[in-house]
């Protein structure tokens, strides 16, 4: 049985590892006061070219969500989000529970456009009744999306002057950051900084054990925000675990040569599913490709092959995810190829 | 200047006031545990044709919606409501404030269809992931809706099989009973006891001052209700407030009467509004009519009427509401007539 | 029987109720932007000699603690009380409910001192572990307190002090305003104004069928505060209601004639209490007065008097409130009177 | 510079880090679905003697207790604790975040006792307006306690006791419980299971980098439990990291061995402290002690051994915390020892 299931089927990646292995005897302080966490920010900070950032660390995706978006609008505000958005759709509402509404906007490629916010800003202003209606405080985007896809860093402008006409920040959920990055793609970290009131550089996707890093460029971080984190209960006694592990990524290009190789092992994944005339349901340009198999098909595979479920357009199809991460190897893509080779030879 | 602006221009009906004035000097416990109380219950028992019903009196309409919607569903569930629901839009976040999603589907003429509920629901539970999503634990719908509409017999029972068969309650908003009542529908009282699983019937909106009185038929009230409502700053010291007016509403019919003047009075401003040959932007059977306005025709109308904004399609038209109430008079519409053949002669 | 139960037992004072019958079939907008609630907000503004003050409606006691704490505080923060306060056990959790704690320190006749206020204060920032505190945002201190005292104008002059030192606000409840106003005392409106940050004049439990008027002395109400009151279910479609009954209450002095009127009953309440050799639990200078009575005593009188349950403090008394209010008469007294010449005689 | 600040300035116990070494290229299920989940859970149930049990891991303490807490308790309801617990103090009002009201009671030696308890459960229902406040809907304690300190079995047994009368759970926060179990004691992990109605087993303070297993005995947890986590943002995609470490921990009684460990450096650590005269603030018998230390030796102390400060009694004297862990070494001993002479000679 090979995996494709997801880019969180490993443990960490080995210099992630072994840094952990590494610093385990040395006493530190906790709760992030320690020398990894510092030091961690600080190479965040340089590869951000960003030097008066504040940086943070959580331990998973959706928290971080949680946390960012409930600490930086105020009660009377949502936060704007395309309708397939992690916090739209996969957080079991984890936004709602913190007491804020996801303004949902349609989407295109998992996408929102700058125009559609700049309209849902307009109509909002515009209406007479909208003291009752819930504000519109922060924009929320993924890089890259649930479907993979890419925003262009004219899309990311645009995106930030209408946050910026409107003054409201914009909100990046990186938690593949890596793979964005390491795709065909103009947009690199200090352009986030740039463009971004927030974001994060995503962690337990992207070859560690669990973490991500909260980045506030403009140090626009909320205040007490520490007493925030415990609050909500995603204070790490040992925050060490973050630090240690951030600390090895941002060294010698790490999270970016994480994310170079599975880019590498993408491109001989679609290779494989091409030269089986599998059928991609989007086109991807990073480490997530959604194929439609049909359910008899799908049957044959499923004891050789792990996939995600990502949906069911029809009764005949059902589309799945397949990832790659720091894990995939040659193996792994030999082994796809060959069950594939015995399901539709 | 005539107003149509709502139905809560003015105080409360006569007889309403006249109860209040009433049982002033009387000396009665707090809290709702007054005789007002327990008969304007009692009647509306009878009213539902539903003894065995939980009946509670609350202030406002959303408050109502936060307090039984928080109150009823789980904390891993959310609500189905059209997209143009109340809940969805028109109160400041108030159920996201009390941590619970507001699940928007399509709609239309302001109501939902059972078969997007029951599509809706067939895509949850088929999503392998559905564990990590909100579990759609409740159905929301107004009667009228928001756009004056009403549900048939038919839509209401085919909604309330649906909401059997998935286990999940059927609540219905009444904020505007009265004038669904008094329409032309097939839609009584007992049918909603017999057809919801929580329902309230709206007082502010018809002829009281404030109070909703939310009924659970089955005798479905979530435990220690009183103090669920305290908790939410919803209880009222002096509950005979809200006691003494439902026992008047439902004394000698006058709730179904209130509804019955408005309705007559809709029939001649419809009248009024047809002769003007004005644009009606949607159609409603009820109290609540929505006209389109060129902007210069209301730039010149709007010193001699109130009208309610209601939306902006485009730059030319505004969209407004007019609504009549126990206390519209043929006064009212005279004026009004008066003041469109100024305005399009 | 007769009842001293609560200064709630009756319905609103025969000037309000005239005020709301005189202004019945005025149309007017809704939502607290009526000429009514203008013109109570100025009448108050005017009373409490601050024009620059922020006033805004609400409709109950918890409701208002609960709007008014929740909007003021940041979310790192809680609210001091005393360990009596209303806040802390009397609304069945709704500080919590909000997402806010309690932070209940030591009373001395229901009141909190300043000197433990700064101590309290003190050892927090002395702490260095506060960052895993609540951090203590706000004093909230009720004048007349639960237990019928009232704070000098040196000790909320002191309290106001420590608030301003430390960049806390004070918020001073005052449900029963009317009465600490009437009493003996040299706290008036104005030293309020000048010494809270924030207060409440309570008008369900002096005179009103409901309603409390918040007043922010600087100006400093929060942002999009109708909004803010919409979310948390507290907005009045029928904003009048408020406004017409404020109006009156602040119309010839009215407001504080009701405490007037309320506090010469009080005396020969004590009077006849007093005659009869009742036992006071505690020394009250408002319209609650507290007593303990035998439970065989009380079995006997509580068919013809009715009182509040206070507390059990032994197995062998009961502690009781009976309260006074605008609605008590003479005959009131004198059927007490005669209700304990019989069980005491 | 030698450190006993805390019983987590390490990282993992090496067997636990061997663990996730060994496991770390196995592609596995997310979310908590792999086999090392399946299997500490079964090892769990066999340490506590209870098949039926649920086994649920989650990542830190005050999430822990969050979770617990917030899922169990229904709306109405608070949680009572020892007024030094845990939950009432240190956990930046992550309860109150919540929604819900921690009811602090007297403690002595950090422990709450049966009859405190009872006594506030009797009074509270005997309070005829007990609907107006937060009905007591668990009990908390922390075991050790946050000073230390341990219950008896017979202790356990009469909190247990009185819980089971007034049907409200019993929750004992074992953040420590390595260290309870391996002291002089009467309490094993199946009397937990046996008069608990959940419990957790802390790993963070006791050898591993994070994870907590909440334990609910009677299989009792709460429904849809791994989205209402999800809810709270304390899913871990790679739920590995919590799996592979109980699953460590759990095997050749490493958990056990842990606290034995930590215990005899307590024993050491005890031992040097009485050596040097040093005042003990409190008795404890476990791994974390109190020192209460006069500032000027404190100032010479510091810079050789880090301690935690814990609170200031007076002008004069600052109590601070020694604690050991498994990663105590008989060096570090010598380190204290050798300090403590520089100082007190």
């Amino acid at each position: 049985m090979v995996s494709f299931e997801s880019d969180y089927i490993a443990g960490a990646h080995p210099d992630v590892l072994k840094a952990l292995q590494e610093t385990n005897l040395e006493a530190l302080p906790g709760y992030g006061m320690d020398v990894y966490c510092l030091r961690a920010k600080e190479k965040i900070r340089t590869a951000c070219d960003c030097p008066e950032a504040d940086v943070e660390f959580l331990v998973g995706g959706t928290q971080t969500n949680q946390v960012v978006i409930s600490t930086m609008l105020k009660d009377y505000e949502g936060v704007i989000a395309a309708e397939t958005g992690h916090v739209s759709v996969h957080e079991a509402g984890a936004i709602e529970h913190a007491g804020r509404k996801v303004l949902a906007l349609p989407q295109a490629d998992g996408k929102l456009s700058a125009d559609s916010v700049r309209a849902y800003l307009e109509t909002f202003y515009a209406d007479a009744n909208h003291d009752h209606m819930v504000f519109p405080g922060m924009v929320y985007i993924s890089h890259p999306t649930e479907y993979g896809t890419l925003y262009s860093r004219a899309e990311l402008e645009a995106l930030s002057a209408v946050c910026r006409e409107y003054e409201i920040p914009l909100f990046l959920d990186g938690a593949r950051l890596a793979y964005g990055l390491a795709a065909r793609t103009d947009v690199k970290l200090p352009d986030l900084a740039a463009l971004c009131d927030v974001f994060y550089i995503g962690g337990t996707k992207c070859g560690a054990l669990c973490g991500e890093a909260v980045v506030f460029p403009k140090g626009n971080c909320p205040e007490h925000f520490v007493t925030l984190i415990k609050q909500r209960g995603a204070l790490l006694a040992k925050g060490r675990l973050l630090g240690v592990q951030f600390d090895a990524l941002f060294t010698d290009d790490l999270y970016l040569r994480i994310g170079q190789h599975a880019m590498a092992m993408t491109e001989k994944l679609i290779a494989v599913l091409e030269k089986h005339h599998v059928e991609f349901y989007t086109e991807s340009p990073t480490n997530q490709q959604f194929i439609a198999l049909r359910n008899e098909d799908w049957e044959r595979l499923k004891n050789a092959v792990a996939l995600s479920f990502w949906e069911q357009p029809d009764d005949e199809f059902t589309v799945f995810r397949a990832a790659t991460s720091w894990s995939t190897t040659d193996e792994d893509l030999a082994a796809l190829d060959a069950a594939l080779e015995e399901v539709f030879a």
